[in-house]
């Protein structure tokens, strides 16, 4: 992990996981808010839209920082390296970044969040279709353990498409792992932009439902630590 | 086939076959069940689904067994060769990790499933919309010659990016052969589900259609057998 | 275009031809006919069906024939080189292959085509939401000339990811030009599949709309000209 | 810049606009006009529909001019590298190209423009769905800025598939930033086809905005000029 300088870290972190939760938050904007081309564009836009959002920033920032972009990816890295001394530099740059992200999907929406009549977390944060905490928490484990398998079995011999290979299995999961949660896979991209939610002045926007705010934390640590052991042991 | 140890081949194809089977169960999961966020994405939702959950699963065991995910794809690849010592260490991690991959669908839907109040075999396994066994057999092999032709014909050339290719294949077959009978084109990924199926304690989850259970076995490997023939014949 | 024996031509432009019809004509059928599971699955199905049906042939067959799979292709790359003394061996083998093509489309498809009750002919060939010979010619050179010029001015820095970006030139046509005619840019995908519409025993299939016919042949070969013409002049 | 004499300029930016513009907008077409077999195809649509024609263009005119395509990328280009010698040709030759794209696109849909019975700018041209003109140039900057900082970055392992890339950060830009205006994120591609409109001879084709037309010209310029600051402060 020492590839990289602290400074490096920081700017592409944070720089990364701005561009990560803008373009997606940003797809979850305009497939939700009313007076939006896109209303209505669906689970494939979304999806997508997470993917893309995923190749942007990670295409930005790899050189800086690795592109970790997610708590859970930095963990199963650290458990795999045994180097755990950049983690909390990383974890703070994507908590920061994420949270400036999310205020700028505000920004850019921000004639539509005014005309808000809804409740809008789901444009932040994501939520679970039938809430049972431990079978949400399972339903995030195996998802983020998916996407940190991929990562850390990538090949060497993709060079510079690893990253668009990551997009596509952010596209993957969120096709067939989402529908229970909502995929936040990333603690960084769920609890960042819920705290922005809780902040920023939306009308309508309903409550920020801080009860579930540790599932999508505690799933994706889960997920991360057991992927990280797994390729210890197998790999 | 002997480029891969006996311990990665089983390594490899258990799990990057439990992989495929996740994904591309879990997308027909996410697709079908109620209070899935992605209910009624549609068609293109499986396709791509299907699609990018090889590209996942292959990517990750790559390296290990060549990830042949298909016991189909193993035949071909045996007619091709004329190495048949493996074959049987291959079907059979492809069969277990079917099975696998299948129970990890249904706890990543877990609660969807115990909510459940329609047949869900189409979440696990595949059936015709004509049913005529011949014919649905005659549409597995064209399918499955496509799949296993382009494997075989994969160019050197295109290196690490195979892989990809490979997932676009299974998008098109998907898009383009999957309207009779839902595209199996491979046996472990039909009946290893079919056999989870018929075990899980799923309410109301209906019969496991096995007087059509050979069909998808059958077609897929006279598809793989006719693959490897036409290929020593034309290369 | 002497890189390749007339022996390997033969056999990699047939059997190429013969799976972009198969699959591009399979997408129609699975996207039209009743009893498809990809029944109504829309127009983004059928352009990426159609340029994934070309990412599969070219893949498959590139290595034997270059894969042109289309006779305006051939014509351009004629004009660009100046030796035409191979065209007629590969548009004879892409008309054959188109028309294998198409004869395995119904089969795969067969239990659905048996059970037709409306005109086929938009599963085989295409045809004008609005009936202007002149018109629909002008869109069809467009459309081929933009194939075209992308084929003749492919970087040599793509390598064997070239055809993938050619695929995705078509699902672009598909999508942007594809409106007024359902772009054939090819006469083999058009006629080939044609005469076969009029040739197979399906019942209520209506006419094959030969009045038409000359469109998509005329069309893509005057715009495999003109960009075979302004390749040269520009490049 | 002057890697590419102006010659070769000139004639790759007018191409290469020309077919950007011509597959940008035909998609707009495609899916807007009544009689296109693609009417109603939707947000997807659109939005890979631009980022594929940004592909195709690029793809065919890299060589000859680097395929900036948009005066936005061009002028965050001379900030990072502080040659302004040629950007008054390169802008002068996007916009001639994105007017030649608009006509192509008014002939590929002749008969549909000819039966047209309602207001066409939007085929054309960007509008927004809450008329704010600060918001909307706010809009317009963040898209661009993300556009731009993709391609500043770029990294040079990615070779010639680094277009490709940016055929993806213009889908995302799309999907998820395009909601509020229509993501012109590119100067020429919205005053070119603007001034097109004004000028056709299209029956209903209603009025060209001109009171808008400042924003997306002004907001992609100031979005590159950030976009280069920015880079060449942290990289």
């Amino acid at each position: 992990m020492s590839a990289f300088s602290n400074g490096d870290v920081f700017v592409g972190e944070t720089l990364g996981t701005a561009a990560l939760i803008l373009l997606g938050g940003g797809v979850c904007a305009a497939v939700t808010l009313k007076k939006s081309k896109a209303v209505n564009a669906g689970w494939l836009a979304i999806t997508f839209g997470w993917g893309f959002a995923v190749l942007v920033a990670a295409y930005m920032t790899g050189a800086k920082s690795g592109a970790h972009l997610n708590p859970a990816v930095t963990i199963a890295l650290a458990v795999k390296s045994g180097d755990w001394s950049q983690v909390p530099l990383y974890i703070g740059s994507q908590m920061l970044g994420a949270m400036i992200g999310a205020v700028l999907v505000w920004l850019t929406y921000l004639g539509q969040f005014q005309a808000n009549k809804e409740p809008t977390l789901g444009i932040f944060s994501t939520g679970p279709e039938i809430r049972n905490p431990i079978q949400n928490v399972v339903t995030e484990v195996i998802g983020t353990f998916v996407l940190c398998m991929a990562i850390l079995t990538l090949s060497p011999a993709l060079g510079a498409g690893g990253t668009a290979v990551v997009s596509i299995v952010v596209v993957s999961i969120g096709l067939s792992l989402g529908g229970p949660t909502g995929y936040a896979i990333n603690p960084a991209r769920d609890l960042g932009p819920r705290i922005v939610h809780s902040l920023l002045p939306i009308p309508n926007k309903g409550g920020s439902d801080w009860s579930y705010a540790w599932v999508p934390v505690v799933g994706p640590i889960l997920g991360g630590l057991a992927a990280g052991g797994v390729y210890n042991a197998l790999y």
